[in-house]
């Protein structure tokens, strides 16, 4: 039997993470996301992938300054950095830069420090990178701020303000794991093989790249550009839904109803982000439900995590070709507890595949 | 059910290659491999696995001169390997540089040209690392040469000799493809994101770089080495076995037979390699069998491509770090069909996974 795309093929056990897609739950490590959310940083969480537990008070500050510690890149990985055109996609700075710490790193690093550096370091190439390209010096890391602070810090050069911090925070807790998606397989395919950290989240960063993954988040941002005003919307999306065109942000492979990262965004959104642009956003949301509720009447659409991140994350002041490196700063806390979770019980990844090629076939030999 | 490793599940469907595990045999696009390392260049291999049919005489010139033409590297790329430190693995360098390629090659990339292109340029990477690390002068590619001794010169800067031109072509051509291996299934899950071409063929190099995969076959010189003598070998391996060390070199997951590809480079090895090197690994291989068989009865265990690969890598002169990263070079032409294949009739690959940690805990916002 061919399961092409694997749906409903079960690779193995986590602990890391659940996802009910029928009820719209997500839960880390026992934590439902609205829990961790509410009261975690990001920080926090990326210790509870790690460890399994939610860290004391002690093991928090040990924690913050570890993360903080780790910040800078090796020079090596920097100079490859400054080696990139300024023009270079940031997801592709990104994965070359993941690449190159791990060439400046060397030795056995499938262990909690590396997981640890690696996640301070992504937020520091990517900001790095940010601040290259635009010929702009760097922005040394503030051992004061938070992981989600520091990251815009290093990107603007402005202390964020209460607000952005909330946001961000919440985005990259939000954003943290999410079971067995595309670029943790990865992730994990590559580990599978006795490869190393590196390799693993390099090729991670590659796969989140992609459009049907993580490579599409700033399109919401466009469509509602596009949109303009909430008087706009049904028009606008009524004659989207005539061309055929898909609506960005709505639906998702596996939840079968609402998303709750979205609806923790919606929230978020609403309390924290320019609310010219919530209001607009959730104009989009209702119309674009009802019209795509009366196209489809069997189908369960729901706006997903993308929708409501494009308004949070403007209201960070992050450019939007950032957006996916983002996610993938957030996630390589994930990423790297999952590489670890393989590491630890590990089987090499290696399907079957048919062939159905021709076959008995001679090269001419002129 | 739980299918750990994913063995015996069928992720789709294939024109590119046949592994019948069972049998020994070996297929691409219809050719048996033995037929291909016999009559066929490297360069007409990739054309087989790229276009589906051998090429006219005429396709074969201007496929050589398009590999030679593309051989450069972009200037980015070049830069970003000078800025890694001396000390990089080369699977890290090649895994990097295949990276800065894609940074530095904007725009859509999934398509023959720059299938043709990167496997081309992927040997330059690992020639010009190589100098780059030795602080020797890059040796510019030399268009008159085919694509294996051409590699063989940017390293050593030496016209290689008629027996290695032989060996090395021949080793590239068996080693172009292998059905869903795992570093060819970590491309085509990238690819199934809707990422490019590089993200797919970083990620791959990555996943071959772990010794379950590409990454152990110099072990199996230093294995030959530290046996020293054919007169040598049968206490050597008795000691190893009943230390239960395992004998590099022996056993695959998929093939219960000889592997084709073993067989054959044992003949090319015969013919061309160092004398000594080659009576000292028969030897190895006809007592090793001997003493597994004793051992384990029940088991049909045999030599794989690792075993010959290491004296006719060795017999052309490259150095024991490069031998992955030259697995890789020869891999490039299948990674990027399975790419294109994947990319031509595309489904996002995203297994399931069991969730088994705990559930209903709450955080302790103190």
């Amino acid at each position: 039997m061919v399961t092409k795309g694997l749906q409903n093929i079960v690779i193995g056990t986590t602990n890391l993470s659940l996802v009910e897609g029928e009820k719209g739950q997500l839960v880390f490590r026992g934590y439902e996301i609205q829990d961790l959310a509410r009261h975690a940083t990001f920080e926090q969480v990326a210790y509870l992938l790690w460890h399994g537990k939610q860290p004391s008070d002690a093991e928090t500050r040990a924690l913050r300054q570890d993360m903080a510690r780790h910040r800078a890149l090796p020079a090596d990985a920097l100079n490859v950095l400054r080696a990139l055109p300024a023009n270079t996609e940031p997801m592709d700075a990104l994965r070359t830069g993941v690449s190159a710490i791990g060439a400046a790193t060397p030795g056995t690093n499938i262990d909690l420090e590396h997981a640890l550096a690696l996640t301070a370091q992504v937020a520091t190439v990517i900001a790095a990178f940010h601040r290259l390209r635009q010929n702009l010096e760097l922005v040394p890391p503030r051992a004061d701020l938070d992981h989600g602070s520091n990251y815009l810090f290093m990107i603007s050069g402005k202390e964020p303000t209460a607000a952005q911090r909330k946001m961000i925070n919440a985005y990259l807790v939000l954003l943290a794991d999410h079971g067995m998606n595309a670029s943790t397989f990865t992730a994990r395919v590559i580990t599978s093989t006795g490869s190393d950290l590196y390799s693993a989240i390099t090729g991670a960063v590659g796969a989140l790249k992609g459009p049907l993954h993580g490579g599409a988040p700033s399109k919401v941002l466009d469509m509602l550009d596009a949109i303009g005003t909430p008087e706009n919307a049904e028009t606008w999306i009524r004659s989207a839904l005539a061309r055929k065109e898909r609506l960005m942000g709505f639906g998702h492979r596996v939840y079968k109803t609402t998303d709750p990262r979205a609806e923790i965004l919606r929230e978020i959104a609403r309390e924290y982000s320019d609310p010219a642009i919530f209001r607009l956003a959730q104009t989009v949301e209702d119309t674009g439900l009802e019209l795509l509720h009366q196209a489809k009447p069997d189908q369960r659409l729901y706006t997903n995590v993308e929708f409501y991140s494009a308004a949070v994350m403007h209201a960070v002041g992050l450019p939007r070709d950032l957006f996916t490196a983002t996610f993938a700063a957030s996630r390589t806390a994930g990423w790297s507890a999952h590489v670890l979770e393989q590491a630890a019980d590990n089987r090499l990844i290696r399907p079957d595949v048919e062939y159905v090629g021709p076959m008995g076939l001679t090269w001419n030999a002129a």
